[in-house]
């Protein structure tokens, strides 16, 4: 089994690990724009070799980890180049714009649009980590657009890697996915620069930091190479997310400014509420 | 040594299991008005007995973990009835109102105002934990108003208890703290309202939902009882902040809205520097 990897970050570095620990058969190739990720990649077993786009006609399966902007062109070529057997993988944040793109392709068929919902604030080939999918949701857009054997082989490897499934279709995905990851991640780096731009001097940030702080904060550690593109691609669900929780910060800071303070309690307690919601879902902080 | 807590929740039941373990001399008296707080205190080991305020005649040190509004109220009785050689600590988020309260009370050298940056996002006596100072900061405002003699015996559990200190006057304390600890709860809370209020359907969002929402939203499950009375009195800053974070989520949406995405990069690779901050600040997620 030929598997290419193109993009050896977090999450094609991590998909790479596991598919060596449950396929032993598996030579996986890895292609990357960016040298010393191939080395740190190859050296860390992520990849048995390096490869170039041509040789992914012989290719089984080809995983496609790169940001959404990128990807876009890389995986049109990777569809030109796969034979009509292969199975190509997408595993961006965002969906719409791709499925979009993709849908008057000769071989949509060979491709399944996924986001395996397992990143964290870290990029690159030692972000990769094993199990990293052990529990975590997978959504697949548009699945009827894909060869059901293809599927078969695609679902044959997510369940072995542990993910639990959800369909949806791709403009579902991206308006949700915006709520519960986009706007935390733009969140988290405003609440970052807001602070960095109060606090000149850092030690005293650094003091008087909790693990609150640190958490809030984490996804500004995030890379501006993957998020950026994201954002664009879902420029319409994003804007209207913030809209709604700049509204929210502005309401509660009238209510401060009024001394409506059981107000403000009641919309804490009413929140509150989210701890039900996310039992279950593990907080990581990985490195 | 006669110790008294006064408010039996994560803060003050964790000072009491430590102190229990480094100073095995002393008796801890318990003090709440939630009566189920103080079985449960009891039966975890927290106190040995329960008192009422009246007995305080008798401590050589109060420590006093409750809202900081009712601490106002609380912390000037206490005064009033201790001896004239015990140590009272409060160990509220707030410090300004505090120290102006009691700036004219007879027994203002009996009184240490501290801040140990230490909480999370649970309370009650189920949240304390065992050696959950080591390496923490506490923040001491105003320590020159504190008898010396009273510093020591205070600086002496703080040491074995692990915690840094730091000394900060109680006007910059509630400054800044404003910036690294109110405003995460509040983004938090936000955030979890926003999203909470968008997606009806619970079971979408925990599904899409991932350990980086998680984080950031983590702090929405504070108790709003504590939370209120905090931004109460830290009003004037938390708005100060709350007006710098709005303004700058405005400008990161019209970066959006302008196609402005080199800027967009620009803004979250700055921001990125976090990291270097933030390195050293453990995130913890206990329960």
């Amino acid at each position: 089994m030929n598997v290419f990897i193109i993009g050896l970050g977090l999450i094609g570095g991590s998909l790479s690990l596991d598919i060596q620990q449950e396929f032993k058969e598996a030579t996986i190739y890895g292609i990357d724009t960016n040298e010393e990720h191939i080395e740190k990649a190859l050296e860390l077993g992520i990849i048995h070799e390096q490869a170039v786009i041509s040789e992914m006609k012989n290719a089984d399966i080809v995983i496609i980890s790169i940001p959404v902007d990128v990807s876009l062109d890389i995986i049109y070529q990777t569809l030109n180049t796969v034979s009509d057997n292969c199975l190509v993988i997408d595993v961006g944040s965002t969906k719409e714009q791709i499925c979009k793109a993709l849908e008057n392709h000769p071989k949509r068929r060979n491709f399944l649009a996924t986001h395996p919902i397992a990143g964290t604030e870290f990029s690159g080939p030692n972000a990769a980590l094993k199990n990293l999918f052990i529990g975590k949701t997978n959504i697949i857009c548009e699945v009827e657009k894909t060869a059901f054997k293809l599927q078969e082989i695609a679902l044959d490897i997510f369940s072995k890697l542990g993910m639990r499934i959800r369909y949806m279709d791709a403009k579902s995905h991206d308006k949700h996915i915006a709520y519960v990851s986009h706007l935390s991640h733009i969140s988290s780096f405003m609440l970052g620069k807001t602070v960095i731009e109060k606090e000149k001097n850092e030690r005293d940030i650094f003091d008087m930091a909790g693990s609150g702080f640190a958490s809030t904060v984490r996804l500004a550690k995030s890379s501006p190479a993957m998020w950026t593109p994201i954002f664009e691609q879902n420029k319409g669900n994003v804007i209207e997310t913030l809209n709604e929780y700049i509204q929210n910060l502005q309401q509660f800071k009238t209510l401060i400014e009024q001394n409506n303070f059981s107000e403000i309690y009641s919309e804490m307690e009413n929140t509150n509420h989210i701890k039900q919601i996310l039992n279950g879902i593990q907080e990581v902080s990985l490195q």
